[in-house]
């Protein structure tokens, strides 16, 4: 029998296909990474299922790769060897809620934006939020990734949130890892280890994770200040002095004028602080109050947006914003992640060369978590021009490499990053790929990534 | 060459001893697991002298055990293997503070009250803490166990707070792992795994911690309950209610009772709870306000201690108060963690036990985190009572399995606990192995830890 013919005999013919449109929309993300079609797609619906496929694969050394949404940013689930596809999006069910532990226990095609509209009866939320993907990306992707999110500055990443799940690995044994206590020191942390390994180590099918209340108070607020670095600094003064936020979004005046063309949001354009803060209601006004402060005395000035609208549903336009602005260049995006102290000389840093490169920048992030996307908008056919564009960010990269800091604070190395990946963790590499061999003797999960 | 020669050849002959007065010291810690005398025990005062006392070792397939102070309780430093104990405690310098990414870099063997003490000038401070061995413990052990302590609750244990490491593994590699970005989606998580590991996967000979401010405002307080159950459900309402306590620790009437004999503490012989709140001025009389509301409708009545002490104080006491209630016999521990809806249950439970063997319990613990610790001091050389006290200790560890909990909340595996490896980790524990031979080929690092 064929490949799809003895998958649908394990799984259910509605569960395989090899339809071109199906095979299409598996070969790519939502990077500029080139698309490689698998040579079929399935669709678990349970961790056996998961199970069988992975078995199959392994028998037989053929390449899988797992799959959320496809929302992710640096070709993470492209199939590069092909093999088999294994989307997750209908295993999207939420097994069960235990609010007295504030815990869920999720399958992992939940889209992040359902579990939490889900968790909502119950006066709880999952934090870490895939940004302008939160009605598309899945938890599953999400915890591949390590995905953390504007309210990262306050609750964390993915990471410390995934507190036991279910996987199958590259051998297609079946692991619990992980525990319900918030806190073990039994073994080693193989969970740990799960989360941000981009499905390299093994697929989980079911996550346990940890959630924190909805806030009884929260206020939101934006300010704009005369300069980027003025607004950098406030960012990195409020984290020093441990202000209280919940989210603190930075984006540049290129940025906001690029959010104004896209859907004439009337923001002012100049750099700008999203900010948000929970807690109780008086709390949350003291907490507020002492930011305002921290941005007034950098020249920070607050503006109430248009419309009264939320910081959120604006912001969460920005990467499509900027793409809108030449629709048919692709992204050459930073995912840099440094201590927050250094804000201020990144921001500087990174427009100097795009300067120095006669580029045009635009740059946002979870600054207060020390992240900075800078956005170069490019067309591949130039290649001349492209090759630019990809040496200005390389510079970029090993300047917070140079700073102590990271080629990828959230979105994972995927192909994108690779080139990084050495410079970044020097001997450390060879232990990771001794740990891909542990997990993953034949190399079948998502070959090809992570590192060349 | 002898092998003590060999280590003085590579190090200095003050950093090497065979006295039996080092050895002894260095054959034991403070749990009830026999001790056994290493060969040698040297002090290294550099990364390169770890390498190469390390290096040693792997070329000579020696067995070599990192050492704190030796105050864990589950034998987790004890050499069984004899060989070279590796002392870091003269690695006790604090290498950089960086006030402005509230960051400390430190080397391994820095004792937690120290380093909170040099960094009170720069209003930071590294919050999980080793409850009453603050004055001993280096942060090297910390790491090695993944401690936790009083503020947990509210901050997260040690691995949360460990942002990058400098690591010598098992074949004498040396690698820096981690970022100082506060977020990181690049490559697999190594430092998580390092954390916890026992050292058994390598020795960490530079720390990078996160921080977090001195609160502006604190609250301490303690409640009493009429009986244990009550003291426990309020905990866990608490929790549900997400009542933001930096610190909420249960005693149990014995373990009350015990400090009282003590040190005359005065205390009301109660079970109960002890409370600290952080934040704003105003936000901390909210917060307490409400945690006291929570623990009157469950009949808790606020006390005040006996001269206005701080209740850590009092609280640091109770393992040294229980074992003096019966100075010839010894402890056995659990290190309960399970979900924290089931703190009531697990309670229960345990008194149950206790009473059908005819034992006499104490419990406390970190309860908001759902961590218990039941304490059974009994006499060795009695074999009869020794086994039926270990076999109520099963029991309860077995529940909390049952529950989805863990058998080692804080104080890692060691040797006592290993017995419950298997049923906690169940297939895991192969890749758990596999690991193991990636970091430390040879399996010289700690051997005979974690698992049998």
């Amino acid at each position: 029998m064929s490949l799809p013919q003895d998958l649908a005999a394990l799984l259910s013919s509605e569960q395989v296909s090899t339809r071109s449109a199906d095979l299409e929309l598996a070969a790519h993300d939502e990077s500029a990474c080139p698309p490689t079609l698998p040579e079929v797609v399935v669709w678990p619906q349970t961790t056996e299922d998961v199970r069988l496929v992975v078995r199959y694969a392994y028998e037989r050394a053929l390449a899988l790769t797992a799959r959320g949404a496809g929302s992710s940013l640096e070709g993470n689930p492209i199939p590069v060897r092909g093999g088999i596809v294994v989307d997750l999006s209908r295993m999207d069910r939420v097994v069960s809620v235990r609010a007295e532990d504030l815990q869920v226990t999720t399958q992992p095609g939940t889209v992040y934006n359902d579990l939490n509209d889900q968790l909502k009866a119950y006066g709880l939320f999952f934090p870490p939020s895939p940004g302008g993907s939160s009605d598309v990306a899945t938890i599953g992707g999400m915890v591949a990734n390590n995905a953390s999110g504007i309210y990262s500055v306050k609750y964390g990443g993915t990471r410390d949130h995934v507190k036991a799940a279910t996987v199958v690995t590259g051998t297609g044994a079946v692991l619990e890892l992980g525990t319900r206590s918030r806190k073990t020191s039994s073994g080693y942390h193989l969970l740990g280890l799960l989360v941000g390994s981009e499905g390299t180590l093994g697929i989980a099918t079911e996550l346990t994770l940890s959630l924190v209340g909805l806030p009884q108070g929260r206020k939101q607020g934006a300010f704009t200040f005369p300069a980027e670095k003025a607004a950098v600094t406030a960012i990195a003064a409020m984290m020093r002095y441990g202000v209280d936020l919940a989210a603190v979004e930075f984006l540049d005046r290129r940025s906001i004028a690029a959010l104004n063309r896209f859907q004439d949001f009337g923001l002012t354009e100049q750099p700008s602080l999203f900010l948000e803060v929970h807690g109780s209601e008086s709390a949350v006004e003291e907490v507020f109050d002492t930011a305002q402060s921290v941005c007034e005395e950098r020249q920070g000035e607050r503006i109430l947006l248009p419309g009264g609208r939320n910081p959120w549903e604006i912001r969460h336009f920005t990467t499509r914003a900027i793409q809108a602005l030449n629709p048919h260049a692709k992204t050459i995006r930073t995912d840099m992640g440094f201590p927050i102290s250094r804000l201020p000389e990144v921001i500087d840093r990174s427009y100097a060369i795009a300067e120095h490169y006669g580029l045009v920048l635009h740059t946002f992030g979870h600054a207060g978590l020390g992240i900075l996307h800078a956005l170069l908008r490019e067309d591949p056919a130039d290649e001349q021009r492209w090759a630019t564009a990809n040496r200005a960010k390389d510079e970029m990269v090993a300047y917070v490499l140079s700073l102590g800091g990271t080629a990828s604070g959230e979105h994972g190395i995927g192909l994108g990053s690779q080139k990084y990946v050495a410079q970044e963790h020097g001997a450390a590499l060879e232990l990771m790929k001794g740990i891909k061999r542990v997990f993953d003797p034949k190399g079948i999960l998502n070959p090809g990534k992570i590192w060349p």
